[in-house]
């Protein structure tokens, strides 16, 4: 029944309709970062009972996937995950897409999607998805490798901060109360109280709370050493790039200087 | 270990951080089309043994994508489909995460992307997902129903001509030439010599080949008939709204006007 | 001295360089507002002693740029004036720098701003221009006729509203309040409080102020009849198309049923 | 008669109106280059018999707007300019409009035009302007002071080029060629032919040509030296800033280490 309708596609002018295409290209010799977000994941973690303040195993999950992004993007990298959010950075001249904003981001979110979907058994093998889960992005641009850092500071400021809080609500909720009264009773503290709540709970000291729920996670490639042990102890320094998974802290520069490949930092 | 660096979080200066992001909203009443595709889809489709030129079970699975989008976002209110691409139609007043257009675009492509994830075993039951698959998409503004139709158009006469050309070429293929000798001898042929090679394959007409292979999939709320059967015969009109897919000509104007409500069209 | 430097030329790499440029294109298809505003006029119209509330001598100068402006870029199709604002209309389908945003604002406003530089001792002629006027202007797309009429009313009614208060406003200073005292009197009050006031200053009807200062001005092509006059009294309709300046209600709209071409929209 | 479409206003919606205007911000912490252009200038100076290939007049009142606008904008540091195009540029840190894109290039154009139009008589008192000059103008974010002096260094290369093709051309023509002939003599010359073509017309060195027709004007605050003369010849070293005007190679780093404090450079 189409097979008149070949006669009009003049008619429709492709050029035309094209025209309205919009292209937002990223300014370029400027750092990238692709942030994501789970979407409605207070009902998602609720729904697939996720252990609170921190589930180990849904950051590892966030976590997995975010090596499967730096290993199939070469232009990423650096990562920065904590709670169901993470930060792709894409080297200053990356010519991926031509930079175009849509394109980059849609890449970046998809994938990572379908690597979160695809793992989900690896790491729940006895949760099934109750629903798809899903995340939205952004592309912000960054024109220099200080302001950078102080991004990627801030979102480890944030993880502290967040966790900090969530800990004595936690601990709080546990103990009986309901969650508005914890919420009453965290208006207002600062760092100190919060210290004192949490060694009424037997937390003596926060900061040995396990370091990834204090710090994040950091995603990059790292040098391995697969040095064969030789016979006679000598050593050939052989070496292998492989994306490792760590909780360092990313405020300070010495994170920065001891791994000034990540940014290509001048020495 | 990060306990002290609390006392720095105002040299990071959040706002300051945040003034970077940069916002693209899309013009207000306008239709926005979010057309997504597979990312490097020709290898997805060869690796994972794809039928040429059409496969039902990939078709279908999209679709079956698509429905779950209408599902789940009410603003959108039409999509078309065909090979691994999908256009989706979102309201003109839609205020969907105010008109933002990292944020609308990202959303569809991951649920999309999950729903793909999810639904592949019901689609292909003994195939296992080789490598995660992923979408990218773009949101373009069209300022009239009668740009969009025309955009939508744009899109089936796109199917209608790639799907005579791939049945030649894959046909051609079947019969022993190479891609290379089918790509010559398909160049430049019009839609009669085309037709003509058809027939020599005992396609005597290519009007009668599956109509989703020829016209694509539109999916669409629709009204459905669920008045209970009477014992008398009588009928009392219970419908209620259903997502549906069809492949009908959405060319011709007559599609539109038997269906004034996808675009709220007046009579 | 600069001998030696064309040897360098390659290292600059033009191509990088222009990669930076950022293009902004209207959408296609929308009509395109460029709205200019008076940098600083509040002081520009003190200090070069403009009347208050409403100079005639400086309207008439901003509507005979107007007037240029439209003879100059044929896309332009109306433009409505007001104090130190103008509004100029182009034609949805206008290619005009091939829709490229800044061009088209910074011709605009550019070409306004000459005019009135190069006009203003026509209409100050005993004035000598104390320092150089400048202006500046943003564009918008409207994507209906209907939300363009919306916008053009949204400008009358703020000339309106305007108009009232700096009337009552300055027939208070003149008759000896201070600006203190004279907004505060007004703060608050409605349309039959400041018709009383004006009463009270000897303006018994505000509809009986000049109409340029009620309605500010709209500025358009029209037929002019331009029929000789015959010796025997015949008329042969002999029309030339000329800008017009009016000062006419074009909120409701007979304005805009009786002059259809203006928009182009169909009987 | 608008006195009852008061009652009306509420139906207008302005923060609907005002939803359709759109925004870009320039990336923070970038520099901002703004670049006008005369409009149709070849014609221009054709109509106001401008000399060729350079008008010192007219590059004088070029330079003379560009010391105004530095004089107005604090934020301007930089103005590079040759023929009829000039480029400004803002410093990186600038909040100027909030670094909305149409704002800053708006009202950069609008007062150098206003200042070109005002000036003109300064410069030409014998010639009258014959119709209303006029610039359009462009905003681009350089992420760096690099690719700022790449960008900069890149002006004035074509400004060696244009001169030296534009001397050679118009030596031909003035020796009674045709403007055809002229360019078939230079299609594909090198700066070696055009060198010795220019020795057949008396210039023997293309570097004894003015210094500004070679290299440009460039226009930036400097300090100087305004210590009165003791009378026992010591000097207490007193200085004021003021904006010159100098034609300076700026495409080596001499210049910019020598005057460090124009882009912020650190020692």
């Amino acid at each position: 029944e189409l097979g008149g309708f070949v006669d009009d596609i003049r008619k429709i002018e492709p050029d035309y309709i094209r025209s309205f295409l919009w292209e937002a290209k990223l300014l370029p010799s400027t750092w990238i970062v692709i942030r994501i977000d789970g979407c409605h994941f207070h009902r998602f973690s609720t729904l697939h009972e996720f252990v609170k303040p921190n589930d180990e195993r849904a950051l590892n999950l966030m976590n997995s996937c975010a090596v499967g992004l730096l290993e199939e993007f070469q232009d990423l990298v650096f990562a920065y995950g904590v709670s169901d959010e993470y930060s792709f950075i894409m080297k200053k001249d990356s010519q991926l897409y031509q930079r175009q904003a849509s394109d980059i981001v849609t890449a970046v979110v998809s994938l990572f999607t379908s690597l979160y979907v695809t793992k989900w058994r690896d790491f729940f093998p006895h949760k099934e998805l109750k629903y798809p889960p899903s995340f939205d992005g952004r592309a912000v641009c960054y024109p220099s490798s200080e302001i950078l850092t102080d991004y990627l500071a801030w979102r480890q400021v944030d993880c502290h901060i967040n966790n900090q809080y969530n800990t004595c609500f936690w601990e709080l909720v546990k103990s009986g109360k309901s969650k508005i009264e914890a919420q009453n009773i965290l208006k207002g503290t600062q760092t100190p109280e919060k210290n004192e709540l949490l060694k009424q709970f037997g937390i003596s000291d926060y900061n040995t709370l396990p370091v990834m729920f204090r710090q994040g996670s950091s995603v990059f490639w790292d040098k391995e050493d697969i040095t064969p042990e030789h016979e006679n102890g000598t050593c050939n320094g052989t070496y292998r790039k492989k994306v490792v998974v760590e909780h360092c802290n990313i405020i300070e520069p010495d994170f920065w200087n001891s791994h000034p490949s990540i940014l290509n930092l001048k020495p």
